[in-house]
């Protein structure tokens, strides 16, 4: 078999055989194909697409490439959460604990902070001693405990998607939506799940801005789970404006956690309704709920009662956490520089350019420059309003947590074209605009996007 | 300037510029950009295409790469033709003495055998002595002395172009029209020519079969030329065939001296005629005719009054070769193995697998397997029908020449689906099919050639 004539199949949208993907994957992992040929056939997928056998194979390959985590043996349903990333996102310690409460065993495997969107491992490290750093078998004992540990990846968790995403990164093709998800699939697919929900962002704060698009890869990551026989479904949700009113790191915990206590705050409802959303499909496809409906409610409950806050905190007593701060979460608070930024106009909040918050809350001290550079704990940004909120002049729009008056400056300067302040407010956006399922997927993907 | 932004422009359909072009073909050149960008680069290419001053950039960029010929110091007007590969073309050993005779200057840099097509430095080493390496000094001196020299490409001739062409070979990028113009052009241009006629093959024994591309990259060719300064015109013609009735070393340049020494045959007409043609275009682009119709009378002239095969001879003497071979054409050729191919029915000959029959004159011994193996110089064919000859059954078709019994073999086993006598001719085609110039070129422009 020779990568050049796979390279040609695929430039001329002819399909490859199983054994010829699994020949790529296998020569990309041990670097036995020569990095140009690698690049040139991820060039070719990304102006030719692939099918959706095709890109099966190509994730099951991706997935086989390193060493797999195995809930089975741990006796329950396993079932996970994905986004694809956003501002503001904290869901995932909402959604962890809700469905280890309702006996479902969610092993979630996360990231750092990336671009302009936050790390669920960086938020996490901002409560003392939390180790995101498991080896499987502590992975196992925490998981067996309380149902539930948020972790990150193990060095060979999918190699293939390791040299494959560095190289994407250095040929332009990271946005092809094949290549996303077999990129994001693989890695989920690894960890052995039964069932799998995907929060697809779209809006001005997604990385795929474009709708139409954001719809094709949720449709895809669906296709391309079912294949595998993980029960699949992706919402489509509105990333217009960061979710809940804090984004950082420590911030985002306090306001998951306010929220695992059941405090309500007008604010941050959409934060609740997409928690609880995302939960309640969780339950229907890990078998836990008749319907999404019947998950939601379930999840509500679970949320309400409290068993889902006991659990969040046995998880991160697990993983070595220090729950005492969850009990002066307001004075543990403690940034270094903080200022209001203030409404320039009086009107209603009408737009949001969100990525350029996510970039504020970065550099504010939340992201870091470069890889394995430390992320400031209390850096990030508390949103006094939303999409559609009145606001008065000299009212303040936001608070911001900086690591110095320099980081503070540098946000501001982001921020100054962030906002829209209008004297009518706009039509609202839904929060969860479309719902993609096993049953509705293939409508979806008639119409290949090509670029 | 990052190669990953540049990449990112070319794979969305938007234009680099100049700097931008310069700034990727020296990184090629110097190996200062990694193999995976430019590869993924060709491919963008090779899926988006270039403008015309994006290919105009790139060719000029890739010409500068290495050293250059001036032949202007030699006061003549240098011309130059150029052939994309076809089987039994001999015409540069026409050309290039008739285009000498009327006092203009031919630094011919031709290749050597490839796929199925043969090499003109393999036809000319088949006359004992002759260099095909002369050094920049030799090649002044032998253009000083007779107007015409045929040699190789030193080492340093466009290294950009020799790292790109290694990738595109890897990379399944060849075929790029835009890479393919950006490739001979880049070659040709460095030889500093003030005018450059391309004979684009297109046909069963074309490397572009398909009319619609060979004439697509054809006036990507003319147009190239033209924005860098030299006159270019390019002829669309006829490879369905073999040209003349020889294909291989030795028996093509001994068909060529007979044809120089005014024999004629009415079987190698076509080979008489597109050598005028061309001959007649470089007359006229070169200033030594009004147009390409007085051009062809003026190289017709030459021809029969002899002063055409006495360049070639001079030619042949200044590079070290000799003459004397040519005093007994006949007796010289010494193929090992011989054999008559029979028509296996009686009728016209209609169709020719000419790729098949470039594949059995390569395999016959013409050719080589890999590459600095020595080549057979009396290998080769000679066909004794053309397109539209009338066979009776049993009358030989073609004489095959080999290394051995066992080549003939394997060329018998290769011709043996190559050839289809039907009852009634078929239509003949052209021999020229089209004439793309600076002045119509545009047209052939207009609907840029995706795959």
């Amino acid at each position: 078999m020779h990568p050049v004539d796979l390279i040609r199949k695929t430039r001329d949208g002819e399909p490859l055989s199983h054994a010829e993907i699994e020949f790529l994957v296998e020569g990309a992992a041990r670097e036995t194909i020569p990095v140009e040929q690698l690049a040139a056939w991820l060039m070719a997928v990304f102006h030719r697409g692939l099918a959706p056998n095709e890109l099966a194979t190509l994730t099951a390959a991706m997935r086989d490439s390193g060493s797999k985590f195995d809930p089975s043996r741990l006796g329950g349903v396993s079932v996970d959460k994905h986004s694809t990333g956003g501002v503001g996102d904290k869901t995932s310690f909402m959604v962890a604990p809700i469905v280890a409460a309702a006996g479902l065993v969610d092993p979630m495997i996360s990231g750092r902070a990336l671009g302009h969107t936050g790390g669920t491992l960086d938020k996490l490290e901002s409560i003392p001693g939390y180790r995101t750093s498991l080896s499987p078998e502590e992975m196992k004992r925490v998981l067996a405990h309380c149902g539930a540990c948020i972790v990150g990846q193990t060095a060979n968790l999918v190699p293939a998607d390791r040299i494959l995403y560095a190289l994407r990164d250095r040929t332009a093709t990271v946005e092809s939506p094949y290549l996303i998800c077999a990129s994001i699939m693989s890695k989920k697919l690894a960890a052995g799940l039964d069932a799998l929900v995907l929060d697809v962002k779209t809006g001005t704060g997604a990385f795929l801005q474009d709708q139409e698009q954001a719809l094709f890869l949720a449709a895809l990551m669906v296709d391309t789970g079912e294949r595998a026989g993980t029960r699949t479904a992706a919402l489509l949700t509105d990333m217009n404006q960061p979710l809940g009113c804090f984004a950082g790191n420590w911030v985002e915990i306090a306001e998951a956690v306010a929220m695992l206590r059941n405090e309500r705050h007008p604010l941050n409802e959409d934060l609740r309704e997409l928690s609880l959303t995302l939960a309640g499909w969780m339950l229907h496809l890990g078998g836990q709920a008749d319907g999404p409906e019947t998950g939601y409610a379930v999840a509500e409950t679970l949320l309400v009662g409290g068993k889902a806050h006991s659990i969040f905190l046995e998880m991160v007593r697990a993983q070595g956490g220090d729950v005492r701060v969850f009990d002066h979460v307001a004075s543990f608070h403690a940034p270094k520089a903080r200022r209001e930024y203030i409404a320039n106009r009086e009107g209603y909040l009408s737009y949001v350019d969100c990525t350029a918050v996510g970039w504020a809350v970065q550099r504010l001290g939340a992201g870091r420059e470069r890889v394995g550079e430390p992320v400031d704990p209390h850096a990030g940004i508390e949103m006094h309003a939303k999409l559609g909120s009145h606001l008065g002049a000299g009212q303040p729009l936001l608070t911001l947590f900086g690591s110095s008056e320099d980081h503070i400056e540098e946000a501001v300067s982001i921020l100054s074209r962030a906002f829209v302040i209008e004297d009518m407010p706009r039509a609202s956006q839904p929060l969860i605009k479309q719902i993609i399922t096993a049953e509705n997927r293939i409508q979806f993907l008639e119409k290949p996007l090509r670029p």
